[in-house]
């Protein structure tokens, strides 16, 4: 298993392979065989950067049983999503500030979030499974309610992409297998989401193999895998909001009002 | 007024400047002050690219009185829209095929597109004005029968998502104003679609000052204003469809089955 984050140096954008707590920093490409260098930074001393620059964030809806049956939605025949706007990405350890334009409810949704490392158009599950790069942690945060506030239209890609309502990282992990691992979100210190990703309605390969159906998938995409049990609201003037999955790490960002 | 293309020059990717039909290639960044070169190409020897990359592309629904009142729905009190894929988007010209896995009906969406020159990030609507680049025609295609064939949610991003459904161009106007314009469709010849800009609820300062509340809109972005009347299907094995709108050019591709 290998973890890759991404990091300024110097003014410099630099990926990097985390060995414990030193980051041996690469040059070329994330998804195309990059080199190590020479350069050795301390994890604690660099200002982590979003691990990768998607072309498309997808995003999805209903793909946790439990969620579902909480809910009281069916499960669905196919991946339901939508799509965040790539400029609502956020850095590991970024301060979060509530949009000036919306004062209602905004909510932590801790989430898998899957990778992408090379083009995947109509892709067998074999090959989608062959296609992941990585995995990460995602908090897809929401502006609540926005999304039924017009009766005939759900505005789903406006209430998640203000700006810096994606952030992901804090590394991706690569050779990690997600099944019998948990999401734990916590918000200001209190456990507030710990689900099973084995309750995920379209597991990872079948998952990016339905979407390569619909869209070429490019590496660097991110593909969100939706919440389930525990989603609640950031409420106090300064939060602090932790997501979690063994193996991978913990995305931390503070949420301001 | 200045009409900005993108094209293919010896396997080199160039934007230029159109005077009548020859292309004065520039270097640089089309967004801040391009530099013109002593290369010229006569519009109909290259090959036309998306006049611009953008890192999202907006769809606005229900944005024209007239459909509004046709399809029975209130004119919203803020834009709806949702998000379009960047790998969705063709170039002029370009042959777009029926994706594989969809064999529902498809129709055409001729629609005025907005290409954003500058951050724009909570902007007045005189900032807004001033940082519109310039406009261009897009076909906003859409596999229709995908939106509401799922009862719990409406399917916006993926119907409009397949590779080729957002194809514009075939430039980017500058300087012009839109207001007195009218977007003309035609299917195989037939004229389909021939509606008046100035009919739209959210008209482009206004549009692109709300959206700037919600995200922050980059360089080359592009906003699509949303259709109007004459929506309908692709049917014929092989289709023309081209959008025309006066001042900016014809959008024109094909569509096969």
């Amino acid at each position: 298993m290998a973890k890759w984050v991404c990091f300024e140096d110097e003014g410099q954008e630099r990926i990097g392979l985390l060995e414990g707590e030193t980051i041996i920093a690469h040059t070329g490409d994330l998804f195309d065989s990059p080199a190590p260098t020479d350069i050795r930074r301390p994890l604690g001393a660099v200002r982590l950067l979003p691990p990768c620059r998607p072309s498309k964030v997808i995003a999805l809806w209903n793909n946790f049983r439990q969620l579902a049956a909480k809910l009281d939605v069916p499960e669905p025949d196919e991946p339901l999503y939508l799509l965040k706007a790539v400029s609502s990405i956020a850095a590991p350890g970024a301060t979060i500030t509530r949009p000036s334009s919306y004062s209602g409810k905004v909510v932590y949704e801790g989430e898998l979030g899957i990778v992408i490392g090379r083009p995947l158009g109509n892709a067998t599950e074999a090959e989608a499974e062959a296609g992941i790069f990585g995995y990460t942690c995602v908090n897809d945060i929401t502006a609540a309610e926005i999304i039924g506030r017009d009766k005939t239209f759900a505005q789903w890609a406006r209430a998640k992409s203000f700006d810096g309502f994606g952030p992901f990282g804090p590394v991706i992990a690569t050779g990690l297998d997600p099944r019998g691992l948990h999401v734990r979100t916590e918000l200001n210190g209190a456990e507030r989401q710990n689900y099973p990703l084995d309750d995920m309605i379209f597991p990872p390969a079948r998952l990016i193999s339905a979407l390569s159906r619909d869209m070429t998938l490019l590496p660097g995409d991110l593909i969100c895998c939706g919440t389930s049990l525990g989603v609640g609201s950031i409420k106090e003037a300064s939060n602090s909001v932790t997501v979690t999955i063994d193996g991978i790490g913990t995305l931390s960002n503070r949420f301001t009002q």
